[in-house]
């Protein structure tokens, strides 16, 4: 029997109403409780931005490996200032960061990244404190798989498929706590069929794509579907103009990462 | 006096009512055009379609200078074929082409690229039969001008910003009187000021874009407003980030101009 008197029920039952009614993705409907958390903290939103899980003021942490990394500087001088292009790289984050910033300017939008190069969930969650719970992020993004399988892979690593999602729930577990009213991106960890990646990944590393859907659903996170893309990408040019070594997006592979990240959080 | 009987007026009218109730920019109120005509064609379009510029079957032509070219393929075995990664170059057009054909995989989208490097308005239309006309593209996208004031400043060209305009308004006029239901999407030329973009070329350059523009509205294309795209950009990240020599983008300039594009014809 439902509860009429639950404001959290009542809340979701709208949610759900207007979700069907605007047709809205699974993106959508949390673009729709992000913007219902921002009116609830009493951020003002004009209505074109009710569609975006990124709200005016907001403090927006990209985290992972090198793909996040993307060269990125550490110097703490530009590092600890928001959207310093030197200090964002220059892959997805960086793009998808300039692209928002350029298409509004007067957002207040502040962004960061604190992804390092040959990083496991495990190796997030030591720094986690200071290179995400510190900034007291409003938008948490995190892409982090690869190298969990790569170096298992490599024997260089004794993680397990099971290590990668019990590691990764504990680290959003430990944001939620933290930050309360955070809202959180996951990425689809992805390769392309070329370079390092051969047959040997395979069908492990479908299981951690799995993993972090699941993550995503657990936690109401946005899941931006990396993967489908690159698999989509494959189709019209070779894998190797997307992510040459198997892992590592071109340029062209960062462009398109943008784009699915803008679109996903619909920007 | 209004003459209800005229079926264009009563067709403007009801863009105009539409374009006002839902708050149309004058890119919104091209593709809400655009979408009548493919409907009077008889093109299938789905609502969330009604948005874009390009419906489904379209054939696009990217058009220019090297700033399109980009280092394309003129070979004919991939040239001739649509969405062929090397015939397309590694430029905006390609990023902005991926990124539709990866999103609306079932639409039949077709794009083609025929920028040449060093091209002034003349010389598209040297070429404009074979280059353009012959491939009976539904949507033009030409971007044309920084040769054309370049040229003139090396002395290497005696046109001025009068021939600009006078031949890209004969361009446009016999584009639209062989292809009477093209659809024109203009990108507005311009600099970042860095690399050779010295101070000779102020305040001239401003008139071919000026004049980019004029045409748009002339014509009642969909305009693509690059320069202040690359003035936005240039307060988050030095002008080299995005174009170094101030003309050719970089890659992160690239990826700009291919979100501009997108947004532009309402991907």
């Amino acid at each position: 029997m439902k509860d009429d008197s639950n404001p959290t029920s009542r809340k979701q039952d709208r949610r759900d109403f207007l979700g069907i009614s605007l047709g809205l993705s699974a993106a959508g409907m949390a673009a729709l409780a992000a913007a219902e958390t921002a009116m609830a903290q009493g951020i003002a939103t004009s209505p074109n931005k009710l569609q975006s899980l990124i709200v005016p003021g907001d403090t927006v942490l990209f985290q992972g490996d090198s793909i996040t990394d993307a060269g990125r500087s550490r110097e703490t001088d530009v590092a600890s200032k928001p959207n310093h292009q030197s200090a964002m790289g220059n892959g997805y984050a960086w793009l998808a960061a300039s692209q928002l910033l350029i298409d509004r300017p007067n957002d207040n939008l502040k962004f960061f990244s604190r992804g390092i190069s040959g990083n496991k969930v495990y190796q997030l969650a030591e720094r986690w404190q200071a290179d995400c719970l510190d900034l007291k992020p409003n938008v948490v993004s995190i892409l982090i798989g690869v190298n969990d399988i790569a170096h298992a892979l490599n024997h260089d690593y004794d993680g397990t498929l099971e290590t990668y999602e019990d590691d990764y729930r504990d680290l959003l577990n430990r944001t939620k706590d933290a930050l309360p009213n955070v809202r959180l991106v996951i990425c689809e960890p992805f390769v392309t069929r070329c370079g390092a990646v051969d047959d040997s990944w395979f069908p492990a590393f479908d299981g951690y794509r799995v993993a972090a859907r699941r993550m995503a659903d657990e936690v109401l996170a946005t899941f931006v579907p990396f993967q489908s893309m690159f698999d989509a990408a494959a189709k019209i040019a070779p894998p190797e103009h997307w992510a040459a070594d198997g892992v590592h997006p071109t340029p062209a592979g960062a462009a398109l990462m943008a784009h699915a990240w803008l679109k996903a959080i619909g920007a």
